[in-house]
């Protein structure tokens, strides 16, 4: 019979629907020794909070996330503010011997990262951070083929994220819904929102990055800010662009922006190597392309796999194959496999320490894209 | 504040899952009067059903479905058992005055339907089928693009439903798992579990079908039964093709086969008008392929319409543009339409009368395949 | 070094063009024993098929293709003339000892192919009919992977041939350019337009069609006629689909239209066996679909093979992989393999005799259209 | 009546070819005042080269450069030898008052380059470089709908173009067949011939590149050469990547790699505007994909354009709607937009000027990967 697991859950945006979701779906698909408990929510908001609360059954709400994470009755806090709030929440969390669980990207630059890992590791508390896309089964699956060596000898890595939902020049910054907007709140632009995804999954699969060299652009250069009402400079990139190389000899190449029309949330990832390749998009998440040379000359093609068989990762646990899953189940098997690692003691992946190494990548980022020189990751 | 809705499921296989989850969800999305509270789980294997109760959190289960229907605290009896016994089970909970949610195919035949129908119209109870398929966001924005006249007169309907999981003669039929195999069970083969939903759908989109002419076939002659253990005669069909012309004077053509390797679900859709064509499929239920005639001449080309947005039906309430939805989300949004239709009386579609005409033409493509003859379909 | 093989080409239309550039290329690319020489074209109008041989560089030209046939410099006569002419300048040229390379369909009628292939066999003179799709390298692939026995069984063959171009009722029939919608001219509709090149690569891939049910469909049923002027009753079919049954136990399901609004040339066929199956389109003529069960479970997903390696067929002759090829090179391949049938005595398929076969089956599709009953093929 | 333009073509390898195919189709199919006439090919192997000219239909051949350009019978010099030769060759046929075509990249580095534009300017001869992928109708299309202003503004320009048929270690380098893998003969790798096609297609499309960053690599450092039967130092690129900006403020990503298992010869560009976008890819060239933000929003979507109706580039020469053609098509509009170019003054796009312009780019791409810095383009 599985355990209770308190959640302390902290901002109530896309996120938290979205982790709520997760702990709220996880058992009836996955066998588990504990079972989150939506115990509170909190946020500054006294009515937003409570409306989100009714919605997803959370039993109490707080208004000041110092108290929630004094209440004994919270086992694990979940972090789904803005990016400039997670350094103080996380350390108080940490001293206050709470599991963490925090949104991407774990901080605003690599120093506060790495204070934040060494918090949680000091205090031995489990941590983990919502890099969500490691989840998908197709993900998952291209992580396992490269893993198994089936890919052979790592020649090329390219990411790209490409939006378009801030071209319009009216857009505000800044306030609740548009913070990503806000240099402030945000620390960077698409580089912490989208690249980070596509670091964290590049690390994941290629291993290290060794050095890189980056770009990036704010085409839209004011905005009016949604909370001073004011037209201000904008002081996150627009657009991030980066060329790098591995420690395993390979060449990376990554690219994001929401100025790319046409294109919602298209991340995609290919691996190429000296015998087979994969590749996958965000916008048909549900199936994996795969080219195998060694398959028969003539009959040589990228195959489109369609990840729903109950061989496939985590889709043993839901329907049947031909039947797809969408976005939000990765966040389902991200909270199952957090939860499995507190029953084996071999905490899910990517833990803060872990997700350090992003941050590490994000700054050399910004700093080769200020420089225009070839930057070096510290390692 | 939501009332409860108090379910008695009876069933606990593929689909009793695939309802139970569309329970547990829906009130976190959905605005409705109406939030269903797992009651009663019931299924004649003991053991079985309260692990299913356990999983989904039923609060109590039975062994006799009879008693179960007779529980005042039940309000809807939810059928998910196999086709050859809805008949008896919704007569008697429409007797008892429960409201009823039934899985597809309706009935074994037309003239079961017919009374079945008659019998919740007389009981006055709500009653709903679950072609789920209709609730997939792009095939509801397929259904209004056409209501719209959007795609002008309709010249073509085509469907088809393609799986291969039966190729193998080592397959067994009947028992619990494959009773879908055994005719005694299902009552047909790919034409009521596939073929129904397709000619649902059709028939929603495009409206009724005036004659048509069939073919099946049986590939695989005998089959052990798993209950008996015996080769027996396979009585279903596993593959079935049929022609048909629509009332409004559009040709119809529609296959379904479990012998169509490489394909799991694919469950297809087009409709040619004068003006436009929507396309569909289900491995990739989130896009939706239009064509408009009307766009300026050298530009036109078949859009990929990636149904993500806040506009699309369903949509708004879940992610962002971008993130896809699956599968199971049918089944919420069936649940969502059924509770909404509770509270402002326009009954959620489709009910069993509407669910009786696609009897109807099931038993028309069976009667033509055995003669060989075109059939009219009984209006 | 090759030796001159002498075309009298009669007609200029689109197939007139097509099959003079097949004669005009096919020795830059294939090493033959004969070098087609475009020695005289014919048409009944004299300005327009001088033009024509200009532009070609046709050495001359006729308007009476009695007289061509005559003509003792010329070695084989190709008929690219409307379907009702087809019968009785074959049976002149055959009788003049002519080879003779004729436009498909062969015939307006079983009887009427059956006396033509009769003629050819009687006067011994080389006979092709241009079932040009046989001769793009991905179908001639898809045939050579079912003749190998890669699919096993075979259970599903499935085609389509859909256009869009005679939507608007303003369109005239008849005449020069619009001869194919004037019964009197083309014999039937999209069944001899369409349907026979869906048929010929179906007989040849999965063998003879024991029998049928048919339907067809005349949209609009009046147009302007181009030589009378008047609005004249449209004989043709618009829309014919069939459904059948192979000698071989598999099922087959064609349909052919010109009113699927989206659709320019759309012919695809699907193959369906035990062990894998292909698929392909025109629209991509260059890319055939596989998929092989056999391959690893987690691994499987359909094939897209870019046709366009040296091993594929007829590609060793053009470009570089990766390159592809159009829809003319179909036409040259076939002059390719009717030279080298010229030359090896084992003359290139289909033969008059073979397109009787899809004659055969295009009567019986007219017949049960009529009588909505099933035909047996004629054997 | 199209008067005689003779060719002198140099070189008989695969681009020997595919020249050879343009000049010998381009009038069937094109009004021209021009008719190119096969009159010499030339190459130092006399066998190679009469049996080139044999199979092509060409007058006679040379076996030296200097004698066909000295031929008084020659109107136009064809250079398609390595790189490093194109330099000599083309200041003597420009000497010599020849009209020269000469194969892509137009020389070994941009001073060469500025000196051959120099010669033929001076000379006031034809001149142009086969920029083939311009002439794609698909590729044509594009550059259209962004000279038209359809797309607004533009933020991003991504083009990669990805091999993989030289992953083998024991690939040689050099000799005839295998000169693009010999410094020596090439300059360069994939830059000088891969990249060079992508960035003249940018240039073309979206003006001037203001700077750049770039990294190259080598993966394989020693290949036997086939000259010497040693084992060298390769010297080409292997793959190749580089970021800029653009002069009109978009952001520009280019890679190309020989390494790229699973991709024959994908090249792919992408256009990203404020209204519009538009992408293509070599492996189907025959589409264009388009999104137009303007359309209705819920009906949104990539527009997958079959390139093949008559109001398209160049299309309305060839066959009717639905019909692709292929890769070679490609020249023989190349040379026909020379011969327009020849009768209307307007000379055809890239003359040597303008193919220098991409050598400053390919020298700019080499000195960045060499610094690690950002280098500017010359102008």
């Amino acid at each position: 019979m599985a355990k209770p697991l308190n959640i302390g859950m902290i901002g109530y945006g896309f996120m938290g629907r979205a982790h709520s979701n997760g702990y709220h779906r996880v058992n009836d698909f996955f066998d588990l020794p504990y079972r989150p408990v939506l115990k509170a929510a909190c946020a500054r908001d006294k009515d937003k909070v409570k409306a989100f609360a009714d919605t997803w059954g959370y039993e109490s709400t707080e208004t000041d996330w110092r108290k929630l994470i004094e209440r004994k009755d919270i086992d694990a806090i979940d972090i789904c503010t803005p990016n400039n709030t997670h350094y103080e929440i996380a350390l108080a969390a940490a001293a206050a011997g709470k599991m963490i669980l925090c949104e991407k990207p774990l901080s605003m630059n690599a120093p506060e990262g790495l204070k934040m890992a060494e918090a949680v590791e000091k205090a031995k508390v489990p941590n983990m951070v919502w890099y969500n896309y490691r989840r998908v089964p197709a993900v998952t699956m291209a992580k396992n083929l490269v893993a198994e060596g089936r890919l052979g000898k790592i020649f090329h890595y390219r990411a790209n994220f490409l939006q378009d939902w801030t071209i319009s020049a009216d857009l505000p910054q800044g306030g609740a819904a548009l913070w990503r907007l806000d240099v402030n709140a945000a620390g960077s632009g698409v580089s912490g929102d989208l690249l980070a995804h596509c670091i964290d999954t590049a690390l994941w699969i290629n291993g290290g990055i060794h050095n890189l060299s980056a770009m990036t652009e704010t085409f839209v250069k004011e905005r009016k800010h949604q909370l001073t009402g004011k037209m201000e400079k904008v002081g996150i990139d627009d657009a991030c662009t980066f060329m790098c190389r591995f420690d395993n000899g390979s060449l990376g190449l990554f690219e994001s922006t929401r100025y790319a029309r046409g294109h919602k949330a298209l991340y995609t990832f290919e691996v190429n190597g000296e015998q087979a390749s994969v590749k996958w998009d965000l916008h048909d998440l549900h199936r994996l392309q795969y080219f195998d040379h060694r398959d028969e000359g003539q009959l040589r093609g990228w195959r489109s796999i369609h990840v729903t068989d109950s061989d496939h990762p985590y889709m043993g646990k839901w329907w049947v194959p031909g039947l797809q899953i969408g976005y939000e189940h990765s966040f389902v098997h991200q909270v199952a496999d957090f939860i499995e690692g507190l029953g084996t003691g071999k905490p899910a992946q990517p833990d803060f320490r872990n997700a350090y190494e992003t941050q590490l990548v994000l700054d050399a980022i910004l700093d080769s894209a200020k420089s225009g020189q070839w930057v070096d990751i510290a390692k």
